[in-house]
């Protein structure tokens, strides 16, 4: 049952007046339960309890916190149908959409666990004493990553599973041993309270501490606020929009002790397409992009945004047969009135560039809070002198620049900023000739593609989810992958530490049987 | 010879109209060179050259970087007693210690070109793809660090090699494929100018592009603010005091595009001793702690300025030890007067407080920019409530904390700011009953030491030097040690990539023979 509460650590709280409910955008109604927002008061004890179970959390084995995330995957998957019709009440997706997005949460979990359950993710390393070492003896010296403490992380509206409360962020933080203390998306409180519940009950079953996870209910910017203002917070993790992310990491910056913010924000994820593809595969491609650009109604970070080609027939024939395509498919439902809202009032601005034009806007009428797909097409010159025209527009929205050559091409991939994704479609002969073309792009982006289209991240040690500003925060951390992991944790130096005192993965015996750096090369070697 | 010129690339110039000059604190007068601070201009030139060099540099192989880097170790020594004399007239530090700082750079050189030769440092990472998997075939993924950028480099003033010119921040960044523009630091400048000479010299002798370094000479806070806000660099190393890292962070957060920046800075390095190892050792221990404190005259990041022990006999009677073995140590030169300007100051500040008391104060008269070192002693009740006391004073300085109980000493380490290192002084029955007070010490700290002291930072794998927040502004990095460079890196992916292509790390057939990450087993196969 929902009870519209806040979980600080494991106790249902509802001290606050504010409250709210979520909406149903297939439906145009509200949902009937309320929630209650987390006061000032409820704040301070999850970050107390939070404090407080990192004592323990830091120091709980691999293994234990391996059963942990398992049991969290579980208690998701026993959420059943409840779980999957909350969801779908609360996002407007299909049910095929939910399952999926389950099924990736509680992948993501498992993989945190079998990484903990190896082991050798903490990088130990190990460096022997030489105490007749010339002039000066050398010390024994060993490292390993270790927990930077509470995490904040803020549900993300458009994957209410994946990337909200036992989402990628949260599972790489518990994996790391930090509490987490999540600031659930209030477009989907329902969804975030029953996956609450279920980490509650999971973080019982497995006797870890009490505040190793709390969900905090919040309609506005306040509980956000004063999470990441919180001198017991130590970092946080945040997917949205770029205004948001900003305003978070400004805040971050500001604290007496900064602490890192990874942001995934926006990207219009730029597709070039290179000119003997576009004659030889036009029409097929423009069939694949129809369909990548609305997938989802284009409420996708990795959304095809800005489709790039070299003047001439076979661009203007794609152009074409792209309007075709996407028109044929049939409008989606948007998250909520304030994403389509904001869809459309985006959309409008770029439209309202003079150097614009639309060669698809799907103009019939169409059921309230459903998005009607648009492509426009611009010159070359003209994108690179209206950086309004680098802007986002989320939703199925997408842009063709038709470049006047291949410099010109080089030159506005440049002048981007910085992106999650970038796409090169090729034929094989071609590719080789536009190696400038594709550092450009390698240098804007987190992700290149060959071939394929951006939407769709997999999930795997190799993805990188993240790229240079705005794309995210910082560049040097992924999203998504267990290498995610690294946003959580330091290294750290122990210095002729005695082996009893030493943590498992470091001591003598490596009790763990963890691969680990020793004098420099990789060994599972005793000492 | 000396030119007082900046490197803009390889080329000197002086176009500026500011002009200073180096201090020699032994002699108490001004060296002769006089040196020109770079303008605007020349800053705008230096970032567009290291932009440009960036495109080729970061596609050059690690093989062809690792010469780089043995050739500025080659070079650097060439500079012989050159280098060696301007040194020491820069800093009243002794020759002995100049040449071990430049066995230590040239060491650090070595090391990161050994790394490159050996190439798994990239962290590559091969997802095959899975072209039947249901429901969604799987992309081949692969992933590796690339470089960031342009990154700015300040010089500290007290490690004119090891952390300057050709430091280690700047050694890793090179090593990472990253132009580097040094911010020359003034009181060392000739210095500065001879080391960057050999760099120049060592990137044309290895065919490395213009513009891979620069050296911009500056005596106030205008270059390096011009460096940090420039929208080509891309992240930003630092050493120094609080004050000046924390004004460089704030400046690279307000940036359009936000950027790295790993500021290196305040340590007081708590050594916790307890009571059996005072009891038993409190003399040998006062021997070696007044040696401590005063190595360097105290102008280390790793001083301990703070010793912690729980109050009775054996407290009292090392106080006493450790006032009588100060006293016996000869004064030693400062780096400038203007450093030993700040002691005092700062030195004062803490003598000021009515909790303190002085216990050992060398108070004959020493020469100009001789600091005498001081002993001070103070309740840890004190300690607690002023937290004026927790605050560095960089030189030959320290504070004996006498805490009442275990209880309070748990909670002075827990009230202390972040610290790169700390220390435990036991008798190895004892250290198990102190576990709260390690963790504690562990949770404020980048290293911990055992029996030891903090001064003397190894360069090796395992190191960690850095901590949380202000010993560094991002403890999830190390400043010490090849594994340095992931500050200058970030991670990047190809999907469904043509195997030509992709760099030589990535490959199929694996021409680097290096370790990988294969579908999350480690491996050196090909595919």
């Amino acid at each position: 049952m929902i009870t519209g509460k806040n979980y600080i650590g494991k106790q249902l709280s509802a001290k606050g007046h504010n409250t709210y409910k979520t909406f149903n955008p297939q439906l145009n109604i509200e949902n009937t339960p309320i929630y209650t927002e987390a006061t000032k008061e409820e704040i301070d004890e999850a970050v107390s309890l939070a404090s407080k179970a990192f004592k323990t959390f830091r120091n709980i084995s691999g293994k234990k916190k391996s059963e942990f995330l398992n049991a969290i995957a579980e208690e998701i998957l026993a959420l059943d149908s409840q779980l999957i019709e909350t969801y779908c009440s609360e996002t407007g997706l299909p049910e095929g959409r939910a399952k999926g997005e389950r099924g990736r949460t509680v992948g993501q979990l498992r993989a945190f666990a079998d990484l903990l359950n190896e082991g050798s993710w903490v990088e130990a390393s190990i460096d022997t004493a030489q105490p007749d070492r010339q002039p000066m003896p050398k010390s024994d010296i060993r490292k390993m990553l270790v927990p930077l403490g509470p995490i904040v992380v803020f549900g993300a509206s458009n994957f209410p599973l994946a990337y909200s409360t036992a989402g990628g962020d949260t599972a790489a933080a518990l994996a790391a041993g930090c509490p987490v203390l999540v600031k659930s998306h209030p477009m989907h409180a329902g969804t975030g309270e029953l996956v609450s519940s279920a980490i509650v009950k999971a973080a019982e079953k497995t006797g870890m501490p009490n505040g190793v996870f709390s969900n905090l209910n919040s309609s506005g910017i306040e509980v956000g606020t004063q999470l990441v203002s919180h001198p017991g917070v130590k970092a946080v993790g945040f997917t949205g929009s770029i205004r948001a992310g900003r305003a978070l990491y400004d805040l971050a910056a500001k604290r007496e002790e900064p602490i890192p913010v990874f942001a995934e924000m926006g990207s219009i994820n730029p597709v070039v397409i290179l000119p003997h593809a576009l004659k030889n595969r036009g029409e097929a491609l423009a069939k694949t992009y129809a369909g990548s650009i609305t997938l989802g109604t284009g409420q996708f970070c990795t959304n095809p945004g800005l489709l790039l080609g070299i003047k001439g027939d076979s661009l203007t024939n794609f152009i074409q047969n792209l309007s075709d395509e996407i028109v044929k498919i049939a409008p989606s439902c948007m998250l909520h009135p304030n994403i389509i809202g904001a869809y459309e009032t985006n959309k409008q601005k770029a439209l309202s560039q003079p150097e614009l034009t639309v060669v698809a806007d799907f103009d019939t009428d169409v059921k309230t809070n459903y998005a009607r797909q648009t492509v426009t097409t611009v010159e070359g010159r003209s994108f690179l002198k209206n950086t309004t025209l680098h802007q986002e527009v989320f939703g199925p929205y997408s842009m063709v620049v038709q470049c006047e050559n291949k410099e010109q091409l080089e030159q506005i991939i440049s002048s981007l900023e910085g992106q999650l994704t970038g796409t090169l479609i090729a034929e094989d002969d071609e590719a080789t000739q536009y190696v400038q073309v594709i550092e450009a792009l390698q240098n804007r982006v987190g992700r290149l593609i060959y071939n394929g289209v951006p939407t769709g991240v997999e999930v795997c040690p190799s993805m990188v989810h993240g790229g240079p500003y705005p794309a995210s925060t910082d560049s040097r951390f992924t999203a998504v992958g267990i290498h995610s992991i690294k946003r959580w944790v330091r290294p750290f130096s122990y210095q002729d530490w005695p082996n009893n005192l030493l943590p498992d993965e470091l001591k003598n015996e490596n009790p763990l049987k963890i691969s680990r750096l020793l004098n420099n090369k990789p060994s599972t070697d005793t000492i």
